[in-house]
């Protein structure tokens, strides 16, 4: 069994400003961490299988410490062609990727590569719920948005996606505990 | 456009045997060459989206070489906690394994880790299309195996699957040219 973060009990006498200030912002844990327990949640309550694919890596050199330790010497980070994150929900394939941005005004398009975009045109295309997570770290505000629409959004004109878009278009994600990223919620109420 | 391999235009002329016999026998592709090309074709052709996972690797150490250069200088290979391709086809998620034997009678089921075999049985639990491809070499032969047909071998006493047995109730993918593994004709047969 696997130990899920468990709520921080708060004292209520900590006269530490900067404490108190972080009970209710940052959890220090960065989207990415905040997906795999979610994802590892998911898999061990048996209510979705969604992986986080491995970072793609062109290796170039390996040296064969002992006949089975391989160790590689050189390689270097590639540019992915699909997104981060796919698998199966409720019968239905998901694939999604999931950005972080600091910015407080906007989402720059520019995070999600183009190969990325046609990546998720094409799952469309075969049936698959295809999405894309957004987080702004500086309100601590996570979303789930449609994947057709930073699709079409990326098509126009526009080289980021305000932020007050978000709050009208998107689906905020409520930060939870167990699991601390609930997307499948947004998706039941989206597509079943 | 990528350029698919074309068929080898025979002059029939030859008198080396050995080339003689190439015709018939190995094409010199191993099966992740085959489905690489395969799922390409599946991918320009809008038949399907279907991608090998990335190798998973620890990275150890990373040299800045410049500022956008990254070059890793240690890492080791991982090994994987899924299956190495899936995607989706008519509006299901697929996930497959595939794996090569050299030996003319049987196939050793300890090829395919048990996490790669829990990880099958999760997916077919949330309405995945779930199979092994599974290719000996010695015959250039693939098959396609349900899932669901290597865990059950594979939680019995057996080490091994019998050449045999593949002969009597595992798909025999025909080979051909473009693409060259074409297994989604076999799902289409059995599911669809």
């Amino acid at each position: 069994m696997v130990n899920y973060p468990t709520p921080k009990i708060n004292s209520g006498v900590s006269n530490n400003t900067k404490s108190i200030k972080t009970q209710h912002g940052k959890r220090g844990m960065c989207l990415e961490d905040d997906l795999n327990v979610t994802n590892k949640y998911y898999l061990d309550t048996s209510k979705a299988v969604i992986h986080k694919k491995p970072t793609p890596i062109q290796i170039v050199k390996v040296d064969y410490v002992t006949r089975s330790t391989a160790k590689i010497t050189e390689a270097y980070f590639r540019k992915p062609s699909t997104t981060d994150y796919n698998g199966v929900y409720r019968q239905k394939a998901i694939d999604f990727e999931a950005k972080e941005t600091a910015s407080m005004n906007s989402f720059p398009l520019k995070s999600i590569h183009k190969h990325q975009l046609d990546h998720l045109e094409n799952v469309i295309k075969h049936g698959c719920l295809a999405f894309v997570i957004i987080r702004f770290t500086a309100y601590d505000q996570t979303f789930l948005v449609k994947a057709k629409d930073v699709i079409e959004l990326s098509k126009g004109s526009k080289r980021s996606i305000p932020y007050k878009w978000f709050l009208r278009f998107a689906y905020l994600i409520p930060f939870g505990l167990t699991p601390p990223v609930d997307y499948l919620k947004i998706i039941d109420d989206l597509y079943f």
